[in-house]
């Protein structure tokens, strides 16, 4: 894949979450949808199949029907970076290859599940899915799910050579991306930069980020699409300002008590867009708590207060 | 799935390794000649698609190939439990329907992968997969993979209403496992309980542990058998020394220096195989470092010591 | 210090508990007198100002009051190895010495707290310390509290050195163990092996450790004694017997809910001594919270099942 | 102590290395220079006796005697807050009144170190050393060393109770400290928020910390000055291009290579500072490896490329 003809993923990329019925099965309308207000909102790419999207609980099968109505419902307004969640190498470039084939504009992969290796083997994972895709791919940093961290050097390694295009970072590590930030910059610039973390964007932005992919957007996107603008033309007080009544949305996933880390974080995602009416239900991937009344209850009372919810309905 | 009808697995249970072609392919001759090996060495089951197996480097395909050669060299002589290691409880579920398809007795599972999940969940992904498939399920402690522990609690609930049926325990918590031990056999010993720490077995045996899945196995099973018997008839000043000498040849796992966890220990164990002609070529699964000629080197000397190199042949 | 004057310790070493007046004030009656009890009971060393007895909340000034009561009590019946825990090499050999000056036959120390070190800063540690000391210094290997693991080959290069001359080992890694106990074989001995985990101390006594330094003797020292000697005539079933009968009894650190674990182990221990009427109150060091009444109730029950009440006291 | 007494720590609040003696003796000479210095600078308060001054490695009586130069140096030019680090509460409320004596303006400190506590016992930890002093309280937030993590609601409980007056936080959890920022700020600002993370100060301050302790600011203290007034004003595109100067001189402490965090961080502060003339030696505290001559010629590099060397002196 040359790096030309790369789509370009910065500004707002968020992760588009999986609608279900309650049944489990997807719901494709509640999906296109939540597409169709995302890029209506000014989102600039998806991400899809990523954490949010609770992609680790479906089968390929599943996967590749969500990419499918993801991919239709954008109907080329936005490109498409997909997830490609396996244990391992031959198992993730077949996967990857499948979504590609399937339009996804560009494949994000993590290290390898499960196994225990070396920093060299994790760089020949990188270079085995890459050869296998006529796509660009990025790594995903995401330590509390993969249980290992991406260095600065491999994934300047991996940029130099062509291996990857671009970082999506939910490291929690804000120096180490800062790093990042300038290794990039002093090599060319040569990956995209996208942190996952979106309760400071606006410091991230200040530090040089090229977008984020905010979870919330999946609730609320137009707050992110304005901090981004007000980044973008250096207007860092209305970011933070911006930045500081997203977070007071973002005490939704603060509400869930006692639940998992997966149930509370997509689960109030899942209850605030219920809430909203821009999805039909707030059903959880399988295996996966349900938020209980009170939390939906203090979800919507927060969206309440922000003026969330649709007109004619009361918290 | 009845417990009366359950398979038994007590006393030795290797983890059968996968020997390799050095195309990468599997190497059937070679992994029937192992599973002839062990069975002939007096093993009493077979642990197919564990981590000494590289399973997670395997497509679901060659997880099946894989099986179904162990399966027809074992020829009934052992029961055989299977490895179903995937993301989730659905992906995982239809893993495991396929194995027990292909002739597996039993089915061993870990909790999920990548995802962020409470006590509660685990439970229920552990119930889903018992569900689905007509053949005792196992559960599999290996926190060093998977990056949580199986309490005492939730093993012990899963053992009494009938959702496994034993446990591998390769927690690293011999006090835990102790405490294990002692909760099945006040409930009336529901669970086989099989230790991993192959260094540790005459202590585990002592303790009442029901049996041991050693990787070092692979290389020279008649050690464990000899161990086994000697704990079973309480010979343990017998037990102990040949644990030590058994400890004594695990020191091939010690040799390579520099390298993954999972490059040392089956590249080890893969050597040494080769080396006594077990197996025809020490290839690892694709994205794993090999030995260098210096440790295996250091491992054929090992072996040497130990009067394991065949007649003719020299460290 | 040579190792032919090296006092002894082997078998059974208690930690021995720090009883407090309700004032907080260290209750040297009750000190006396569970000394006495411990000695009583056969136990071939005091392990002084270690975990179990709080060393950590205690001033420099409260700590040698604390071993000068332990000394005069033991009155030459039992060696004494007394912990100097304290942040970095200078401090803690000025602890020390004094606590040699004090009576201490041994000193035993842990790496150094809040700081950075690699393991040539940790070597330099314990020869700064040993050089320190006209007495036997060991190493204490505790992650749980000191957040790093001493490896075997560190170990073994202060043993061959002259510079420790024992491990008390509550690492929780009983394979690490199994490789010091071989090592140290292989060496001719130089070090007195102790285990930490009170309950396999059969299974570490099989494995060759040279004793055990077990908190739950503070409340009932009779089996631990009693433990070691069925080890050291190789009577392992009597042994296994004895080891489940007290971790039966250890189930009391068990019944404390939401405590820290300061708070529960100790906490347990105390309670439970309290109950046998060994020490004259349950208080625990300033800033740890006590037990409630229902922990104490449920462990008193345990200590009747037991029979381990005084005669007249009902649980 | 009442909050309208307190002294302000905000803007650049260096910690204050500690300049030693080849014989490993205080170099108070240096020490007084190295004050000097970072109130010249425009400092707007002096952490003594933090990780960067090694504190750790000092006896009290060296503590104090550290505390003495810095606060005859700063001769009441800046206020000075005091690192009181040991193991639990009663031993560091000694130390802290003994600090206060000597003329610490405040104090900080961290949960106990080496014990198993709750979230209750680490509060009561605080409101222990807090009423002993008269002085304020502040709580240092540094789980790399303490191994926990101060939580946001333990945080605000002491904030609004009046027993800690600031924090300072080296926690590495960017989004916490948000968090932290925006709840101080709804409850009025009772907490003074200082960030450790001198690599990312402008996006700390964009988000509204109070001000920043940064290390390398005992190497050139102007541009973190420089740093602060830019993000006060408003200058939000100078605040970035300053902090990306400070981090590209910040890259001598990537040099060492193999040495401890300790050795490697405060090594190379020292090196720099005995390179620029601010200290007469680069001795680090004892048990801690000093670095190589390639690490120190690296360095000089660096400093040189910035012109950061004295007038005659090159790299």
């Amino acid at each position: 894949m040359t790096a030309t003809s790369a789509p370009v993923f910065t500004g707002v990329v968020p992760p588009v979450a999986t609608p279900l019925l309650p049944s489990g099965e997807i719901d494709h309308a509640s999906l296109e949808r939540l597409v169709d207000y995302l890029i209506t909102a000014g989102v600039k790419g998806l991400f899809a199949l990523g954490s949010t999207g609770e992609t680790a609980y479906f089968t390929d099968a599943q996967r590749l029907e969500i990419l499918a109505t993801i991919k239709s419902a954008a109907a080329g307004r936005a490109p498409i970076i997909a997830g490609a969640i396996d244990l391992t190498s031959a198992r993730t470039a077949a996967l990857a290859r499948q979504l590609v084939a399937a339009g996804a504009d560009a494949v994000v992969t993590t290290t390898p599940l499960y196994t225990l290796n070396s920093v060299a083997e994790h760089a020949a994972h990188f270079r085995t899915i890459a050869a296998a895709i006529d796509a660009p791919l990025w790594a995903y940093d995401i330590p509390v799910r993969v249980h290992s961290k991406l260095s600065l050097d491999l994934l300047m390694e991996l940029a130099l050579d062509g291996t990857i295009h671009g970082v999506k970072d939910s490291s929690g590590d804000d120096v180490g991306f800062r790093r990042l930030l300038a290794a990039n910059n002093a090599a060319g610039h040569p990956l995209q930069l996208l942190t996952g973390h979106e309760m400071v964007v606006d410091a991230m932005a200040l530090a040089g980020a090229d977008g984020v992919v905010p979870g919330l957007a999946n609730v609320e996107a137009e707050g992110y699409v304005r901090l981004w603008d007000a980044a973008e033309r250096g207007d860092w007080d209305a970011a933070r300002t911006e930045q500081e009544r997203i977070n007071s949305i973002f005490d939704i996933v603060f509400q869930p008590k006692g639940l998992s880390g997966d149930a509370t974080g997509v689960g109030a995602f899942k209850a605030a867009m219920h809430a909203r009416g821009i999805i039909d239900h707030a059903t959880m991937a399988a295996g996966v708590q349900s938020l209980d009344a009170n939390a939906v209850e203090k979800i919507r009372g927060i969206l309440a207060a922000h003026e969330l919810l649709p007109a004619g309905v009361s918290a």
